[in-house]
């Protein structure tokens, strides 16, 4: 716990620097997943081509790599093999969670729900699911397959959870963290160690770089999630109370509840309680997000994530691929993917 | 082509029959996928055992047990994996399903959207499909993920594919049977390739029984498609006319297109592809229905798979296992699952 978190003015330099040393590496999995995603069906190919292309920075993809080329992973193809099929898993995963939320944005690109409509996203999502598990069959490793295929039934585990508490303002903490851990770190966790996997590391190393992926994860979800109550549109590529009106209750709300008063309190379970929230429920809720810095206090939070994570790289001797991953770590809490 | 088609009264009992001879297996079966869907989101849990216990008579999962036997498989647990990561891939699949064409009921049951919702009953969706790849890979044959992870994808295109032609009167019977042997019988070849795989089987046997389980899937299909425009509600579970209100073009509309007069291909067409159709839609086009005999000649085409699947399984010496298998085909034209 004692690293310094890097300065914020360095995180998305992180990020770049990240996609700069795996250019060429990205580029093959870009290759890859379009090869892949070539159907006889003709709907499937143009939905997918616009779902993956409308969006994201690989992020998933690039930390695979990156833990692959940390851990002296020096072959050709399995790092981009395996890479693509966490990318097509977290894209699966969008898919449905733009039908779920009935999103028609994402990253200011029209969503492929609100183009095709719900029926095709459903499918297209489980038919990305599919390619994914087909690509990790050929590479025919066992304990990559086992990681990946527990990872995406924790992903829909977490999603289940994430409805089933909609619309509860006094949400626990800790179901909050239960939750972020299933939808979003197990992914970010089997990415990172699928590239220790890759490379024949020892337990321990699968175990440190586990430990980063989850904990960046971690980080990474709750600073999107403060974001939703402070972001602008322009800048962050997404609307701005997207949880809040679709009765997600995430930490800045959390925190309210936790330091708000009976009325406040009351007031909060009233308006999640309800079918739609108003504007005019969304502009109450940020005077009090802002009266008690719940958006600082969540990013306070993460940072516990963000120096867990950035120390379980510690038993790695020193290299450019570490401090790289280091850096990034502080980037979870500036930008989000 | 030579072989004749049992009599329409022994279709039940070769069913009986079938599920009699692996009432063992199939209780393991149900055993193992109860123990597999525990899930600490109880939410999960009471959706899917609620989704698996209403219905399905667990055909595909009687016919990688079947098939493993009659090729000799001898010990104790693959082929009850296995099976039941075929019953899981399609109870997936029928979640979805469910949620795509807005069903109410399958089987005279609630379906698990019109319960729990349609955002939930995806996810669950996606959790079973992943709790099968799970199994899949705890089983560890690569051959046998190869087959139904790629199968899993062809169900997905099949579904995509049959939404794209939606409302098209004038779909070719090709493109109908392109559409079915991709939604359905790539499930029935996988499940039936499977009991082949793990006992060992040479490549002729491997190919007999996915052939078989394709026609039969092929009959299977057509035969449900059949008596959408013909079953009771009560006696058959499902009520009569669903695909035609949802604009579902099968071999019956096809039928009717293909010898209708000009008037009645422009009824069609006009009437397919409206957003809504009505009852008197219906009532009319049942008349046509009924001068055309589409539901005879429909399941007299659906003979040709019959007799394909039950000739497949020529190159398998006599025994009872292959009997059933046999006795099986007919069966496919008189109920459906």
């Amino acid at each position: 716990m004692g690293s310094v978190i890097p300065l914020k003015k360095s995180a998305n330099s992180a990020y770049l620097e990240l996609k700069n040393v795996l250019g060429e590496k990205l580029q093959k999995v870009e290759v890859l997943i379009e090869q892949k995603l070539k159907s006889e069906v003709d709907l499937i190919k143009r939905m997918s081509e616009h779902h993956l292309k409308s969006g994201g920075k690989r992020l998933r993809a690039l930390l695979t790599l990156e833990s692959a080329k940390l851990t002296g992973y020096k072959e050709d193809n399995r790092d981009i093999n395996l890479a693509a099929c966490v990318e097509l898993i977290h894209s699966a995963t969008l898919l449905h969670d733009d039908v779920i939320d009935e999103s028609s944005l994402r990253r200011g690109v029209k969503t492929t729900n609100s183009i095709w409509g719900n029926q095709s996203s459903i499918l297209v999502g489980d038919y990305l699911l599919s390619r994914s598990f087909e690509i990790m069959v050929q590479d025919g490793d066992l304990e990559v397959l086992q990681l990946l295929s527990s990872t995406s039934a924790k992903i829909a585990q977490g999603e289940v959870l994430q409805l089933q508490h909609k619309g509860e303002a006094d949400l626990l903490e800790e179901t909050y963290i239960d939750i972020i851990n299933l939808k979003t770190a197990a992914l970010f966790s089997a990415a990172t160690k699928t590239g220790a996997c890759i490379s024949k590391s020892n337990e321990k190393e699968k175990k440190a770089l586990e430990s980063y992926g989850r904990n960046l994860g971690l980080a990474f979800q709750i600073a999107d999630d403060a974001l939703d109550y402070y972001a602008k549109e322009k800048f962050f590529g997404k609307e701005i109370g997207k949880d809040f009106y679709e009765g997600k209750v995430t930490l800045p709300l959390i925190t309210i509840f936790q330091k708000g008063n009976e009325e406040e309190k009351e007031f909060l379970n009233e308006i999640m309680k309800k079918d739609k929230r108003t504007e005019e429920d969304f502009s109450e809720t940020l005077a009090l997000i802002f009266k008690y810095k719940a958006v600082e206090t969540s990013l306070k939070k993460a940072e516990y994530f963000v120096n867990v994570s950035y120390d379980a790289l510690a038993i790695f001797p020193d290299s450019t691929d570490k401090r790289i991953l280091q850096n990034l770590t502080s980037f979870s809490l500036n930008r989000s993917f």
